[in-house]
């Protein structure tokens, strides 16, 4: 049976089987939703040894659980390590939601919930794919599923379960589902991505919420030094102004840099879909070069003080502000964190205290494009969408994939079949019906590319 | 019977009384409180009658309810006129109140409560002067009283109430308790206080929430960009960036700051208070001055993207700040609000959008201290206290203290017996039962040295 009879025939059952996951508000950045992540995580090795593993098992970490499922075919044969996750971003704010957040609904060709997309809706394609080559014999190489709890919270407990059962993920390529291509018509792999450093900064000023009037004027007043000291933080220029930042940057040849640009890219339409007159970013670069290759520092979220409706009269007493930054390869998360820390507490005014808190650092990578694995995903894709997909750089950070790569010694492979349409960690999360098919075709003939054994040396 | 004593036998009645007032959370900002507010309205009226006023009723306004109660001695004698408001600043953040902020409870010879002092418990003890005057004889002045609900809100029904009930309110001072003195050793009288201008700001970047990975670095954020913006508000003096700003304010004489410098203050003391190692304000000026004669620019709240738990990456799509600028004598509240909306529309970049709402708006004023009024305010308070008050300037706001002033023509007479540790609008706002009898005794003998009719022209 060829794989579009077999999804004509299975989808109802496969709508059913993902959307059992979606329902499960699996928000791994808030405590109160624990039993929902081991919830999630029982199901998914429910799915996994239904689509046809030997075996599927939830595993403990000092975190939130990882799932982690195989099937031996051959031991002689290539193995295929498929990374996903299964938490997603908290859906706040709630009131932009047309939708309850974590009920999927199926409306203009796209299912819509939060995970629809990231990563739920994206690494259930990888089971189906799983799913169609084991139920029509065709499976030639052995499979193992690695599904973290954590990464949207920076896969704090993952590394050192990886290092801990590295012989049981022993494998030749890290297969993901968890970007986004260029555009329908316009199909990528993604080929490096950047690095991230999270942080939150507290400013404290008086000790307690103060009347403005009583005060105003004479003390510093903690949210406009927040706001000074952010400011601060990126020059006229657009630069990240924290000392050291740049140091390890590779700045990219004019002959690279125009390989990128090959990619199609309408700024018009860019500036369109976003509602924006003008784009900002760092001098001297393109708006995909300030996304691909070079680092940012933007404030995710910010607060102090009043913030109900009306008017209250508060000098506040602190004010705190979440941090990213993204980095490019070569820099290193951790340096970069602790380069911010310094010089945050080192710009401080004296008249305020100043806290800050590192959440989370990781690595950008790159992945070479010569590789068999990279070719045979390119020619899968070529098949389903009719045209050579572009080898591009996307903008987003999956921090694990560079320590996975550091630790078992494998490259990745970005098989992402988001698109931004999607707006995933935004309100209204939604995943194309024709992408997510799309993407178990391309999966399924990724198999059929990759040789399942090593070719012999020429 | 003699004041001391009236106290002693009726103090449970009263703090009974004041407790129901106080039970009830008259929150103006918020409208789930909109039926409260009429409870306690309602409250009012009941007991002006019980002290002895002739009748006090509850008048419906645009907003929320104005309290006006009245007792003619005299035809011929002066009337005072009392102003106090009922409504109360909003109690959060609620986890930093160390008990109920809508539960009253007497704990280290204080009341703790949200309006223990601002302005319930303050405006309560004209009600117990009062009633101590009826029920001993002694009152012979014509007494009005009026009591709003949105002072806390910028008093936005009462002027064209005060307007509309002109007549009714014609009287000889108007007698207000709603601010602070310097300590309960150093009893001062507000001579003058500051405007206010309070308005909220919204900068708008893309027309959703987008993932930072995805976007961060190619276009303006709005919390980067409104913190740019803030930061731009007050220059490396200390100074308010909006052009035209200072235009009205009016520079003190040499002589006139030598008078407030009598004042006593520690500075190393305000700093421990406050917990600070450092104060930070305009150029040239003293911490008092700062406060009391100089205008100055606040954030009170600032929001905008992820302020959750955890992490999320988010480009957030929209960034929000209340800001608070307290004016000095002769700057004009709605001018500067004006002046404030256009700078701010000015200042920002193409790349965001910028929407600017005007909350309220209204004038400092100075009080003569040469006055009959003022100056049996001070004789009373010297009797009290057993020292003569200090003439000082307040850096709070009435704002309708101004607009009463000009349509009434009456000036007011500020008998403010709150302390700075009482921390109203903050968490554990409280006030000092000595200082609640003290402004009973201090308000009772106020009645006794200002004369019931005019002098006579010498």
């Amino acid at each position: 049976m060829d794989i579009k009879e077999y999804i004509d025939k299975n989808r109802e059952r496969w709508f059913e089987e993902l959307f059992s996951l979606l329902r499960m508000p699996s928000v791994s950045a808030k405590p109160e939703h624990k039993d929902d992540m081991y919830r999630c995580a029982k199901r998914l090795t429910e799915l996994l040894v239904e689509a046809g593993a030997d075996r599927a098992d939830v595993y403990e970490t000092a975190g939130h659980p990882v799932v982690f499922g195989e099937k031996t075919v051959d031991p002689s044969a290539r193995t295929v390590l498929v990374y996903g996750h299964y938490d997603v971003q908290p859906p706040e704010p709630l009131d932009k939601w047309l939708t309850d957040p974590f009920e999927p609904v199926i409306h203009d060709d796209a299912i819509w919930c939060r995970g629809a997309n990231d990563d739920k809706g994206q690494l259930f394609m990888h089971l189906k794919a799983f799913e169609y080559l084991m139920r029509t014999g065709q499976l030639r190489h052995n499979v193992k599923f690695l599904f973290e709890g954590e990464e949207e919270i920076g896969s704090g407990s993952l590394p050192a379960w990886v290092r801990e059962h590295k012989e049981m993920l022993a494998s030749d390529v890290i297969l993901v589902s968890d970007t986004t291509m260029i555009s329908d018509k316009v199909p990528s792999i993604n080929c490096g991505m950047r690095g991230l450093a999270y942080l939150e900064v507290t400013v404290t000023g008086p000790n307690k919420d103060l009347h403005s009037g009583h005060y105003g004027g004479s003390i510093a007043n903690p949210v406009n030094t927040l706001c000074d000291m952010i400011s601060s933080l990126i020059d006229d220029d657009g630069r990240i102004t924290v000392p050291g930042f740049y140091d390890d940057v590779v700045e990219l040849s004019e002959a690279d840099r125009a390989q990128l640009a090959r990619a199609p890219f309408s700024q018009s339409e860019f500036n369109e879909f976003l509602g924006i007159d003008e784009v900002k970013g760092e001098k001297g670069y393109t708006t995909m070069e300030r996304i691909g290759i070079r680092p940012c520092l933007d404030v995710c979220g910010i607060w102090g003080g009043y913030t109900g409706p009306g008017t209250k009269t508060v000098l506040p007493s602190t004010a705190h502000a979440k941090i990213s930054m993204r980095l490019v390869p070569n820099q290193d998360g951790a340096t970069i964190t602790r380069l911010f820390e310094e010089h945050f507490r080192a710009i401080a005014p004296k008249s305020v205290h100043v806290d800050v808190k590192a959440y989370e650092s990781g690595n950008g990578f790159l992945i070479p494009i010569t590789s068999e694995a990279f070719q045979a995903a390119s020619r899968a894709m070529a098949d389903v969408y009719g045209v050579e997909p572009v080898p591009s750089r996307g903008g987003g950070s999956i921090a694990i994939l560079a320590e996975m790569q550091r630790i078992l010694g494998i490259d990745p492979l970005l098989m992402g079949f988001g698109l931004e349409r999607d707006t995933i960690h935004s309100p209204n999360e939604s995943y194309l019906l024709s992408q997510f098919f799309a993407g178990v075709r391309s999966l399924a003939l990724f198999y059929g590319y990759y040789p399942a054994k090593a070719q012999a040396m020429m």
